[in-house]
């Protein structure tokens, strides 16, 4: 699936995300914001002051947790650029990520403008594990 | 493939790492240290003065390069608890290996650990793109 639904479980015209979420660049309609603050629940993996890990409700892999900044930015490069604090903390949160789900190999995916598979645009980085994956995996497929 | 000569196109026994550096905690027989310091000629795209991104020998897509700190870190998340500041310098490396490679939209991958397909064990950011991806494809194949 490539759809808002596909990472959050919300469907449009449910109050959800509408599909032109996709082009948010403000907190006020953007989904990931909203599971960050509360009003929209997930399923919290881990969680610090400046990050939040939930898990994916439409699992790509028998471990898929989307670990998201508290603050918005539309892409990981945005966040780099306006705090490298919400970014090392991040990448800090990845290892609680793992050691919550009883994992010590993952694989972290970004994906960055929609063309290769962004959906919702608050950066965020799929951790993927407790499966194999090889480097020839890598390749796109439609 | 899923052999260091993937990421470096150097093989066993014709002077580049030898198969036992996927266990490699040192410096001094790490391939992609040896990248970083001249020792290993490699197509560089961008650098800075904490990163190096150069091109992957066997690309899987038509855009594929490597980011990697010039310090040695087994993998991202330890990089992440060594500096901060090396951390954010290498995803503020990114945009400029999409500039100089025309492209605007890109997948990051990060293999971490041997069984999701991590072969060098010195950080490194895949930087894929030039063709569409889909949420999809990020199910693991073998």
């Amino acid at each position: 699936m490539s759809s808002d639904a596909h990472e959050t479980g919300t469907t449009p015209g449910d109050g959800g995300a509408p599909a032109s979420e996709t082009t948010s660049d403000t907190t006020s309609d953007c989904v990931f914001c909203a599971i960050a603050d509360g009003r929209i629940p997930a399923q919290v993996v881990a969680e610090s002051e400046r990050s939040v890990a939930f898990e994916d409700r439409t699992p790509a892999a028998p471990v898929h947790v989307l670990v998201i900044p508290r603050r918005h930015a539309a892409t990981v490069a945005e966040l780099a650029e306006a705090s490298t604090d919400d970014l090392a903390d991040l990448f800090a949160v990845i290892p609680e990520v793992a050691r919550a789900k009883g994992i010590t190999d993952y694989r972290l995916m970004v994906n960055s403008g929609a063309s290769v598979g962004q959906t919702v645009f608050h950066a965020h980085v799929h951790v993927l594990g407790g499966a194999d994956f090889t480097e020839a995996s890598m390749t796109p497929q439609a």
